[in-house]
């Protein structure tokens, strides 16, 4: 990264932590064996994944044979959702109008219904329940919103869930109900035990946690058994076929590990530089606007609404003062269209194309939210 | 590895070429931004990735818009044949039945048969001209076998879809007719060219060619657009969602480049041992055979039946003495059941049961042969 810039958009891509790229350099030309074959030395780098699971798995709450080791984040919601769709392919699936495209596209193959989220970007629990029919199979939710941090109910929506399990039980409804959750954005700040949140699914994203682009995890809780997408060789226990990757799954472990021992005191530290930085903005231009929940939020992402303001523009002049920040999700970043994120939040086309995201993170400091506040005051003052 | 073992497995997995660690590395810590981000330092990451493309796509005679990078060969397989199918579902797919398994599994969602090979493992022309009846849309046909290293007609293949494809014409008959190969294995050794091949996709893997794991690319011709597997952000160009992974695509590019410049020289000197491996063989005892056909393969691999022998008891035998070789495939290791391949070519379970796959590579000597035969003069003799 060029020195002088200061990167604010660590939800779309974070630098891999030192360890990590040392967890995974034993396995590009020394331990190379094809995982799958049946020599010590490959069967010995087979225990290894297995010990890389073992660890994810622990700081899910999970066991190591509920892991899927993906190519990505996109890759495990695709298999989540289509996974589980298509074993009950006439059945509902329930999905937040807030969701990542990766999730809102394989939920667009089968017949779908969008949960609505209110003006701070969390989805209405109470239209959530109007929602779940008889014939809804699987919801899905991310942890907190990618474009505005925005934390979502899901341990509520896991009670709910709970109840509906009962009933359905009780009225000789054999039809399963299973709660997804991309957690993506959150292994750095907030909890994803998968016992705690009451999830059924749970995708990670290696290339969001300082960890390996290219790497993923879906939790799939034993007894879910998500359809394969991926079919071949059967590895994972035929749950994703191609040929295991020990390098990706030593780095994600690696990296989850570290995030995981960090959580605390960078969601604290965070979680300050946030307030600092709102702070500053409504001294700057009382007319701004917070997108998402003050509180309730992942606390290294903010989207912010700079009334009048053209976001590309602002993002160009923002550049060229050395900061790099984003108009909505970098996924998205290529499309005209305004965030479909702030649209379901009921903010006018208009005002979304006047916002912007900024994330924080590992590297970001106090002076650079004053440097950042600075150029800000100069540019929409 | 080990240095005292002799690694015969290089059809299972590849150590990676150091050029290829040092094209990766970049992307690491320094040039980690998300490329579908629109801040000059991520866009000229995404430059970076299509400059990747386009080495790739000239190795192939290809264009760069016609590259899908994968997560390995696995999913290429699976684009490819789900891809084409799902376009049209109610047609038929052609596959031999020596294809891996990452294309055999998805052609068993559709309509399909399989096409028969030879006792030498190379496919029937003329049964395959009987098996394309007027609703087959796609033939997959190995480009050499990952078991016997026998070549495939892909040449002649083509020839004979050009000629169907000019009869539906003639006959009004506007479904297409594709021709897909996997070509995982013959990158290091054998013609890739799609053009002379004539093929309309192609499969290649990283972990095969000293390049990374987890990496890989689908060659789709311009017009036969899969239909994306992995929904989302529409990265590239809406063929396959998620990041995309500049570290993957300037190691595979590297890969490829190397084993290009490298490929006669490699393909000669593999020859040579693989003619001094089966003249030694044949002195230890004559009544060893060699499945695949002798001069139509892909040199570094050699699949060998010992009459007689327990392949599985051979190869802990041969591992006690710092020996890797593999009974079938790597991905089947983890069955029992004996080779589909060797089965397809009219082997019997028995002699199925008594063979190896010995697969060379760049660190493969004349001395690590001398070596093996008189490993191997002790075992089986």
């Amino acid at each position: 990264m060029n020195k002088k810039a200061i990167y604010l958009d660590y939800a779309a891509a974070t630098p891999m932590d030192e360890a990590v790229i040392k967890a995974m350099e034993p396995y590009f030309m020394g331990k190379f064996y094809n995982p799958a074959a049946n020599y010590l030395s490959a069967k010995s780098v087979k225990d290894e994944i297995t010990e890389a699971k073992k660890s994810v798995a622990a700081q899910l709450g999970a066991k190591h044979t509920e892991i899927i080791c993906t190519s990505g984040g996109t890759e495990a919601n695709n298999l989540a959702i289509s996974g589980v769709m298509d074993k009950f392919p006439r059945k509902k699936v329930l999905a937040s109008n807030i969701e990542h495209e990766s999730v809102l596209k394989p939920a667009e193959k089968y017949d779908h219904s969008l949960i609505p989220v209110d003006k701070r970007g969390a989805i209405k629990l109470e239209s959530l329940k109007k929602l779940i029919t008889n014939d809804v199979v699987l919801i899905s939710v991310i942890l907190a919103s990618n474009e505005t941090g925005a934390a979502q109910p899901i341990r509520k929506i896991a009670e709910l869930i709970k109840q509906v399990r009962k009933s359905r039980r009780a009225n000789g409804i054999g039809l399963p109900l299973y709660l997804h959750s991309d957690a993506c954005q959150t292994p750095c700040y907030m909890d994803i035990n998968t016992n705690r949140l009451g999830v059924d699914l749970l995708t990670l994203n290696g290339g969001k946690i300082y960890g390996p682009k290219g790497s993923g995890v879906l939790f799939a809780k034993t007894g879910v058994e998500p359809k394969p997408q991926i079919l071949g060789g059967g590895q994972q226990q035929n749950r994703r076929s191609g040929t295991e990757n020990p390098a990706a799954a030593a780095g994600f472990a690696k990296a989850l590990e570290i995030a995981s021992g960090k959580r605390k005191d960078e969601a604290a530290r965070l979680e300050k530089l946030r307030a600092q930085f709102v702070e500053g903005l409504f001294k700057t231009n009382p007319k701004i606007v917070i997108n998402g929940h003050p509180k309730q939020c992942a606390p290294h992402i903010l989207s912010v609404t700079f009334p009048g303001a053209d976001n590309e523009r602002l993002l160009y002049q923002l550049e060229e003062k050395g900061i790099l920040a984003a108009a909505g999700s970098a996924c998205s970043a290529a499309s005209d269209e305004p965030s479909h994120v702030l649209r379901a939040m009921g903010i006018s086309d208009t005002d979304a194309r006047s916002s912007l995201r900024f994330s924080f993170g590992r590297a970001t400091t106090s002076a650079d939210i004053k440097h950042l506040l600075e150029i800000l005051g100069n540019l929409i003052a």
